[in-house]
């Protein structure tokens, strides 16, 4: 039609070739949906299932596009191998589907995961952006990022539901209590209300990462990370996802675990 | 941390002021996913009512920052006004949200308007993009192309599905006999099978058109397309928005019901 | 060659269509250029003449692109009209043009008009930018905006350079004589010292305009703005370019001597 | 004043940290140019000198920033340091300062070169692009892929001129005796005409390469490209720049006269 001039306004929004490039949904005020929901605090085991199959459902359905993914409270990174040619890296539509899949299958698994005891009461929605990241060295520093929000918001969340729940303290006395103090002084905090921060669970303290099972691929004698959970397989036959809870800071280089699916077999020495 | 330099990394990405834009979100694969579903060919009433409601969610979510919706088939457009300023107009958070919006939305309401026949067998999910208007007048030619497109594949499904179902045509044999044909001869196929394409409801060949009831601004003597539908009202003391399946092309630029949510009511002229 | 997937690493940048855009030039570091070449305070008119010669000259490479420029202190605008095809609206192609044929014609025509006493000692510079401009309004506000710089520029530099020349104020002093000074204590200051503002001359007051001579299609009765100055015709039986110091502000926009080259002829009522 | 609002009309076009990025600034219809001005066939030496210094002076003027140029025919590329900082890494002020230093020095410089013989005629003028390079492998195949352009062209020029000049072929003529002739077949066509292609200078088959000297820094024993020509100094107690004529394809990446600018010093293993 002679309307069709205006598909020329829509923007041209290609990543660039040989970058790798994340995509973060995060909750949309998730403290009020928490609350409303009654959730667990600070982490409600529930939700990190339900948020880790959700995850897991999305990197399926980018089949092996999307090397790792990592998330912690209501946030999860998928990181795009750098030769990813799906929607011809369109920006717009990696961003839209990309969320559009994870709220989906968010709000189809409420039900399996919290339906019984907490019905949904609003629609839930995340938000999402796009990060380029040249370099392999960039990716490691993207997800050290995240994981160490992930450590950092534990510390404080753990140390001050301790002062809420345990020492009655109003949220705004807890807050201004633990405001200046370091990492030494919340594990004292922590300590003198009978929690070792050390023992917290590990899913607490580093958040969840997704990788593809490369068992067949790995030589036996290499000490892995013991993968704590795993995903139902989803397609037959197809590759298995499996969640481990482990330091992404420390990992080596050549972690061919972690980091064997983000980059081709034949690359270089991981890169 | 040291890592959140990476934080530069993302896109600045903020829509120029004073601009209309359109966020438009398509439904991915729903030819397939209509299939499974065992959806009513062509058009599906209570595919169509749950859409409407859902676009009718997103506006209410985005309060009066959109000012016209329009919607046919698996797609929906939202306009939002040239002076919107949510999220800073950046073109992630828009693009994101809206179609997160939309999906949780569209999830929640199945099993009230198909659940009860037609469980969801699969995760649906939408595309978005977002499509700058620099006038009115693009506004105008934006929404003028898609209501042609939803007229041109009504005609085009009506007499395509009459060929199946009535002569038990095969899909492919049904696609060749349309080859080619104009509107004319679409519509003497209809007519040769007993449908008057004109007869046919509005929804099917306008598509719905959200805006916000105006009734108390409008003067009494101006005559008004009559609402065939309405959204229910999904906050107290909110502005109610309503369901139109009118000509969008013929309309005047005046026509304070369609696009006087769109402008400043201060706008010379309704430019 | 197998090298060529590096093309894929430029960026496309297209301008959407049907918005106006200004690409604007300035000068780098003219502060210290003015010094060096010991240019007249606070303006040199041979530097003007050069400058609008040298912006004539881009006005014309571009053919009818350009509806109409703008120009003051070390800085030229063009304002491209919204059906402007040149190289496709490739933002980069259009900015790096630009930019090199004002350059170059402002270096070829130094030696011209100022280059007797004062030979070339650095090769000037300048950058330029790109500004979109989505409707008619915007370009009135875009030329508005520069002029409205102009005269504050110029009120602020007449005063200072009496202060420094015929007070023998040093050059912080007289900075600082003026700061917090509005427009009221800047005219007295000049008019202490013998200098009505209203009376400098219109382009140092004003700036200059570049439009197309519209001769033969105006009407003899409308009363046209004099032009002070004219360029001469570069381009045999091509339509001249006139220079203006005139008022951009209060013009009506229907005045067709400054905007009519801007739009079609055939736009309705120049909107 | 009110209209400042119109800034927020520019374009934010930072690039993000940590990439490379070229700028490759090309003359504009040089053909036409070189004809108009009688340039020498195919490469006329006085012209690749002038580009050469004019490179040169944008490459001083960016201080470190640039690491390493590379030039041949019209055209001249200025590889940034991925560290580079330089405007705040915006697009437009790069593009729009590279291009115009370039064509300041050019015109600048054309009399010291060709003007006794040849006074320029028209206004010279380039465009610019930006290409942003995510890591040095796409550096060394952007360098790559210039100068396999530079030999394609050069073996075709010399084969069309001599065709031209000596056999008195028509130009139209010359195209199509070339046309899908491969390497082999423009060599013979050469040497039947008294030219061994491999006799031909350095600069006209591999064109030039700007790189700072690092004389004190490189081990004696290494052997290095010997720099064919050197630059003047231009500020006093700078560090030289230096042209090679070398092959930019088979040199290693640890070359470190080549590319041990372009990366900190500590860069590991020059990666
Ligand atoms: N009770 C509870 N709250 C959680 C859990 N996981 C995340 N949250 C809450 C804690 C935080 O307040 C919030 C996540 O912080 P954000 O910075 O994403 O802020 P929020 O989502 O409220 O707002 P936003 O729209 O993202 O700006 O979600 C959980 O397992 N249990
Ligand atoms: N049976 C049935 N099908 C519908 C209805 N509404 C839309 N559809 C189908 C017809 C079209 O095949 C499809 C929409 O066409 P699209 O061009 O959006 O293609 P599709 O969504 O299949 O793929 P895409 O991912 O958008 O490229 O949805 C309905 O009410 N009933
Ligand atoms: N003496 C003299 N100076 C002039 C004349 N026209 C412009 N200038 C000087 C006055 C200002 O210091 C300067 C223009 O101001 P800008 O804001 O563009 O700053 P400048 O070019 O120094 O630095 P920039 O690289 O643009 O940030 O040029 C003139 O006719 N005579
Ligand atoms: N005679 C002569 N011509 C040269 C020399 N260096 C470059 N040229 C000419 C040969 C080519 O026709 C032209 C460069 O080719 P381009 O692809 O850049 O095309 P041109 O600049 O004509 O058009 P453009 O505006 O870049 O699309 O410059 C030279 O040293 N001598
Ligand atoms: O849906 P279209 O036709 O506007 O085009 P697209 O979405 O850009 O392409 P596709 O849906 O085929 O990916
Ligand atoms: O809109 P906000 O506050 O969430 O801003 P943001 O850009 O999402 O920032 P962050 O990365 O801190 O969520
Ligand atoms: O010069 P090219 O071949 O890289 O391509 P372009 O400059 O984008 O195109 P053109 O010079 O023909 O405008
Ligand atoms: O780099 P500057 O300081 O010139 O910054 P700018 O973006 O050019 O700002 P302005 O529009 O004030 O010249
Ligand atoms: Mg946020
Ligand atoms: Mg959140
Ligand atoms: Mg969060
Ligand atoms: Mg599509
Ligand atoms: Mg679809
Ligand atoms: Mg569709
Ligand atoms: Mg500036
Ligand atoms: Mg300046
Ligand atoms: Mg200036
Ligand atoms: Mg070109
Ligand atoms: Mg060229
Ligand atoms: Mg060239």
């Amino acid at each position: 039609s002679k309307y069709e001039y205006i598909k020329a306004f829509e923007s041209r929004d290609e990543i660039i070739p040989d970058v790798f490039f994340a995509v973060r949904v995060d909750g949309r005020v998730f403290r009020k949906f928490a609350e409303r929901h009654g959730l667990e605090k600070p982490v409600d085991e529930r939700l990190v299932t339900l948020l880790n199959e959700t995850a897991g459902h999305v990197m399926q359905a980018f089949s092996g596009q999307v090397g790792i993914a990592y998330g912690h409270s209501d946030e999860y990174s998928f990181i795009f191998r750098r030769d990813a040619t799906i929607f011809g890296r369109r920006t717009s539509k990696l961003l839209s589907v990309t969320v559009s899949l994870f709220t989906s299958a968010f709000v189809c698994g409420w039900a399996g995961h919290l339906g019984g005891s907490t019905p949904l009461r609003d629609t839930p929605s995340f938000d999402a952006r796009l990060v380029v990241l040249p370099s392999f060295r960039h990716v490691r520093d993207y997800l050290a990022w995240r994981q160490v929000d992930c450590h950092v918001n534990c510390q404080y969340n753990t140390a001050f539901w301790l002062l809420v729940q345990k020492d009655k303290l109003s949220l705004d006395d807890a807050h201004k209590t633990l405001r200046g103090t370091d990492t030494g002084m919340k594990n004292e905090i922590m300590w003198q209300r009978g929690v070792n921060y050390n023992n917290l669970p590990q899913v607490h303290r580093k958040g969840t990462v997704l990788v593809w099972d490369r068992a067949l691929d790995v030589p036996d004698d290499r000490a892995l990370p013991k993968p704590e959970a795993v995903c139902a397989d989803r397609v037959a036959g197809a590759r298995r996802i499996i969640c481990l809870h482990c330091d992404l800071i420390r990992a080596p280089d050549d972690d061919l675990l972690l980091f064997g699916s983000l980059q081709n077999p034949d690359a270089e020495a991981l890169r």
